[in-house]
């Protein structure tokens, strides 16, 4: 857990700022953490906020369950989208660029690869964002009919996305954000949810990229049969964090998250939750961005409930089961601009509202050094 | 008012961008208007959204309301704030620097004015906002007992603050905040907001930077006694406007706006007014902060209701009178972050979602370019 016996003298660096108590909002809180993160092991409380190289990872996979036509789009345009990022011209590339963050996209297992021939075209293009391959798999099963992976595949894949969050921190950043790409992943996210939250899975589902009524149905009868499966394993026998959860007032839950993984999960949503432990171990903070990020964001509370301290919420998604995973998080996100794209698009808008919170902590002068008497 | 007849091809040039339709939520409608502002005279839409030199105009003065402590601090700190802004260590000169907004600060009338002695300890600093001096008078009577200020003290200010307005559109701004500075000022907004919309005073009147309960009762009783004398003018005779408030889905008013202003008012209330009407008649939008700043942005709706259409809305603030100002402007906000300070804070955080949303729509690649088969 965090050690909070700098907390008092970081809320009164910031009550001493020349502004009403309190008068800056969630930026206030932001700091805060932020302080207490970079006081860690310190002789005092910082000062000084250092924001190090934004870097924000997006991985991409593909789902079996994309074949039951859940989506608005086919598997293909996973790999469509993923040359989109390479060539600079995604949503999350343009936001990227105006708030200065580093991109690597992770194939963790798209339907159809990325070849050299492709890369070396998209490399033509300056400012590409990184290609990193780590496939845990061609895509994953059709949950609805069996489990997506196997036990093997899941532990691999929490290694493989904590390396990707090490070599960042190892390049310098010291503030990570996690994006997605996957066609089918709001059907595997929400059947995750449902599972590990004993929520309904009608309130867990919602219209992903924006499908019919029909479909929706449809999707919520298929994420049915696969949270069903996850209802017949086991249940935990080591309860030791039982009491960690519920010291940070995160409710203990009784499957393990890795079997539900396995069972309904996709490798780019096993790779996140391997990524927030890595960043934990790296007592990094993330900029934790919508639903199926906030799903990963989710189990990794529920493996490590200390990992929750490390995280920020950037935004509030219109996708449905967001404020299911927001509230089991207790989580109060910064920004509700009514988006529902993925990418990490929430995290990369919310990143200069950190700065801000940053350079207020930093700069902002005091009541005494300022000459103002209230 | 605006024409629209580009703003279909602006929608389908925002829909064949790789992303679901509707996706990006409120950047889609900020980026629809800013491009439907800057086709106008066009003879086709834009592709390319251009912010130039955003710049956030600071109107300070003081309240001689402010006597009977309706504030948690006196008048003089006003001028310690100008101070303060001069040298670079308000909030609003950190979140200035961290979003590279050129910063102007006009005296419109505070208690204590900056001498040069003052301005020239300040320029010491590097990066010092300009210091703009056009002052309507000592500071305002108490409207609580009379009227704020004389009519010819309001036409003056109207035109003073347009004209700043029209200076930093000549030095090449196409992007325009405001925020504002005085103690006391969200009495003076409260009235003016009470008396125009014939709202309840009690539910105009808010904490503003955090008084008490017994200083919030003083508070809504003296601004009672202002909105009482703002009801005995005479009914506005010109109803030349009422189709027009109408077609905005805004509400006509019967009080001469102008009127109201002398009554309860304030000096950068009223310059704030003249720079709306400016920033209209040079067809430029504005990003708008908080509570007084809307009412100012009200006001300026209730003279000229065209200008309606070059506003943004920035934040909702925390002050319980702003909800019913974005109501009758029929505003929605892009962030909710708990803010209560002023300065125009908020018009700052929120300019690098306004940057953002241009992005997209300059730089996103379309369906058709990206080979994304949706």
């Amino acid at each position: 857990m965090l050690n909070t016996k700098y907390s008092e003298d970081i809320q009164n660096h910031i009550d001493q700022k020349t502004k009403p108590l309190g008068a800056l909002g969630q930026l206030e809180q932001v700091a805060h953490r932020l302080a207490l993160i970079q006081s860690q092991g310190k002789d005092q409380a910082v000062t000084i906020i250092e924001i190090r190289k934004p870097s924000l990872i997006i991985f991409a996979g593909d789902h079996g369950i994309a074949d039951e036509g859940v989506s608005i789009a086919p598997s293909a345009v996973t790999q469509q989208m993923v040359l989109n990022f390479l060539n600079g011209g995604a949503a999350i590339n343009c936001f990227c660029t105006v708030n200065d963050i580093d991109l690597t996209i992770v194939d963790t297992g798209i339907l159809l690869p990325i070849d050299q021939e492709l890369v070396d075209q998209a490399s033509v293009q300056k400012e590409n964002p990184t290609l990193v391959t780590q496939r845990l798999g061609r895509r994953t099963a059709n949950f609805a009919k069996e489990a997506a992976m196997a036990d093997e595949q899941v532990e691999r894949g929490l290694v493989l996305g904590g390396q990707i969050v090490s070599t960042k921190v190892s390049q310098g950043s010291n503030l990570i954000m996690f994006g997605e790409m996957g066609i089918g992943n709001t059907s595997s996210a929400s059947a995750i949810l449902a599972a590990l939250s004993e929520s309904d899975v009608e309130l867990c589902v919602g219209l992903g990229t924006g499908i019919s009524p029909e479909q929706l149905a449809l999707k919520t009868q298929l994420v049915s049969k696969g949270v069903a499966r996850c209802a017949e394993l086991p249940e935990q026998s080591d309860l030791s964090h039982k009491s960690v959860l519920t010291s940070h007032n995160l409710s203990p839950e009784n499957l393990c998250p890795h079997k539900v993984l396995a069972e309904v999960g996709g490798f780019e949503i096993v790779q996140m939750v391997g990524a927030f432990l890595s960043a934990y171990q790296h007592k990094t903070p993330v900029l934790v961005d919508g639903f199926i990020v906030s799903v990963a964001a989710y189990v990794a509370t529920l493996i490590e409930p200390n990992a929750r301290e490390y995280m920020i919420f950037a935004h509030r998604s219109e996708e449905s089961g967001h404020k299911i995973v927001l509230h089991k998080l207790n989580a109060e996100p910064l920004l509700d601009l009514g988006l529902r794209l993925g990418e990490g698009t929430g995290a990369a808008l919310a990143l200069p509202i950190i700065k801000a919170s940053a350079q207020f902590y930093n700069h902002m002068a005091s009541f005494e050094s300022a000459g103002v008497t209230v």
